[in-house]
């Protein structure tokens, strides 16, 4: 799967490679549909700390670490592997969806969402900002500012490398970090990148995003990137409905908008694997049907031409 | 278990010993709470006839068997077994409900409905008449016919069982036999058993159950005993609302009575595994909210007086 062929169309697209994410693609490959499934770096770094989980039926008294290897090892008997990049957007087009990860767009008739519960909250503003200045892809939109100025808010150690990156591109680039000294070790910023130390408050602006509160100064810039682990679930796919337990789902796993659905931790409490494992089966199957849905509809119009 | 004190309290009872139920046991007692798990002589059947599962995350390629082997060993280490009975009515109580099993009733405060698909289908007013000369239980409802007559429909071997009991009871007994030689074998009938053949079609009666109707012939008794593998959720727990699709819960597991869950194939399609795992689970893990909840009102109400 590392050398997808980007112009190739998926039957479902898995964002997430935790137990929800590994799941849904066992049970969609099971039922003979094309899955992708984009995961970041480690997957997953939740099912990894956990120290020892007594309550997955059939696999009593293993540690995470052992369960997410038998996990990852399920994958491999299913002849699966995981896109290692990280999704920014979902974004709909005529026949399903785009995703963007990085440069590269990847194409799917449906999409299953498995992307954990992130506890990350929005800086004040940066939700009403976001594409007027602001973003959560270097790669993505850091041409838009050739020769202008631009803040990169690094919460992890990829936000160091996406302000290297946008320091080939950018006239001047302001780096906030906020990781420890222990993720940001071994990355050597390019000499061009001026870094300031501080909190991130909000983004300040009228109609476009021109720059950062910190707790004790105001930065400004012509472009801000946030550069965080986890994206939240609505900036992610523009105009999916949330509650404040998470993704809003019916039993199927379908959210409010069709061909899209979610499982796992991602749609709520209560966090726990097996919980995740047979909604990602649920959202998996779901998709199944909705594609076998889609599939008569073009027989039928194709019937009645 | 087996030895369990009638007049003990559970905080949640299991009917239905599949995966949701195991699941669902597994994390009840992983929370502290005091769980029973009610199943049928095999756990469970279904289980057991699938030839191959290929799609529970972290289990590839097991027979159903070597599942339900490893999934009953899971309750080994947490040193839970199964009570090896039909539950056959739901109560409520004035702090929770009564489970009925046989001659016996189990107290508890929560009960979690894992009794799995039913493909049964009642026959022609059987559920009008429940209560009302019908019954499904000998061993609960046989002292009513001392010296009255009783036709027995036998859908399965613990039929024939029940006829032989109510044989000792009633005046006359008549048994219709739905069932093949093969699962009748072993069991002799009572001399004073008239056995008639045919199919079931119906229950004939005005304001009280007065006989059965099979394809060709109307049988006349006082009361009607059905003794079949499954009894219908709503016919369980008088009460319970069910749709087309099967109990109806929401994503919590919760049925419309509070204090009762559901969780697997009976809550509707689709019928798999890892779902009936996961909603054991969720069932379980919001049966411990609940129970915390009581126990919080409890302790405002004492604390109030
Ligand atoms: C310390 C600890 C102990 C725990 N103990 C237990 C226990 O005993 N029993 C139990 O049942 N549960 C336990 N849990 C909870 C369990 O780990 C989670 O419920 C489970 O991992 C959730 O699975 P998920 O697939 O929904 O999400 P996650 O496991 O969080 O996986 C989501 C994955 O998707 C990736 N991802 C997110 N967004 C994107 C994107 N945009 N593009 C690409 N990839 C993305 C993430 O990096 C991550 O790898 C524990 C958790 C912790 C932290
Ligand atoms: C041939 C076959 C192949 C299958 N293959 C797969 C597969 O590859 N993958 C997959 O995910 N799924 C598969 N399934 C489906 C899977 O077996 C079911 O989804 C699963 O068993 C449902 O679990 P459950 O706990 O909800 O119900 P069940 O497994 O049906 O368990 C319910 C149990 O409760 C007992 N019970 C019911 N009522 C009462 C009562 N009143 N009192 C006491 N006990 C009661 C029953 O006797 C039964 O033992 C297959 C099923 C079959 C038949």
């Amino acid at each position: 799967m590392e050398n997808m062929e980007v112009n190739e169309i998926f039957d479902i697209a898995i964002v997430g490679c935790g137990p929800a994410g590994l799941s849904a693609a066992i049970n969609g490959a099971n039922r003979k549909k094309k899955v992708a499934i984009f995961g970041t770096e480690f997957c997953s770094p939740k099912l990894h700390r956990a120290p020892s989980v007594e309550n997955y039926l059939g696999l009593p008294n293993l540690t995470g670490e052992e369960m997410r290897k038998r996990f990852l090892g399920h994958l491999d008997v299913m002849k699966l592997s995981i896109n290692k990049n990280k999704i920014t957007g979902v974004y709909p087009e005529e026949d399903g969806f785009a995703l963007q990860a990085k440069d590269k767009f990847y194409k799917t008739r449906t999409v299953v969402l498995a992307t954990g519960v992130s506890t990350v909250k929005p800086i004040d503003k940066e939700v009403e900002y976001l594409g007027r200045g602001v973003s959560y892809c270097a790669t993505c939109d850091g041409p838009l500012y050739k020769g202008k100025k631009v803040i990169v808010l690094a919460y992890n150690r990829e936000g160091l490398e996406e302000a290297n990156y946008l320091a080939e591109l950018a006239a001047e680039v302001v780096l906030v970090p906020v990781l420890s000294e222990k993720d940001a070790q071994g990355v050597t910023l390019e000499q061009k990148i001026k870094v300031v130390k501080g909190k991130p408050k909000g983004i300040i602006g009228e109609m476009w995003a021109t720059g950062v509160a910190l707790e004790d100064q105001n930065l400004s810039a012509d472009g801000i990137f946030i550069i965080r682990e986890s994206v939240l679930p609505d900036q992610l796919v523009p105009g999916l409905e949330i509650s404040n337990q998470g993704i809003k789902v019916d039993r199927s796993g379908a959210t409010n908008i069709p061909g899209v659905f979610a499982a796992g931790d991602c749609t709520g409490a209560p966090y726990q694997l097996s919980k995740a494992a047979g909604e990602g089966q649920v959202a998996a199957l779901a998709a199944v049907k909705y594609l076998d849905e889609l599939k008569n509809k073009a027989r039928e119009q194709l019937a009645t031409v």
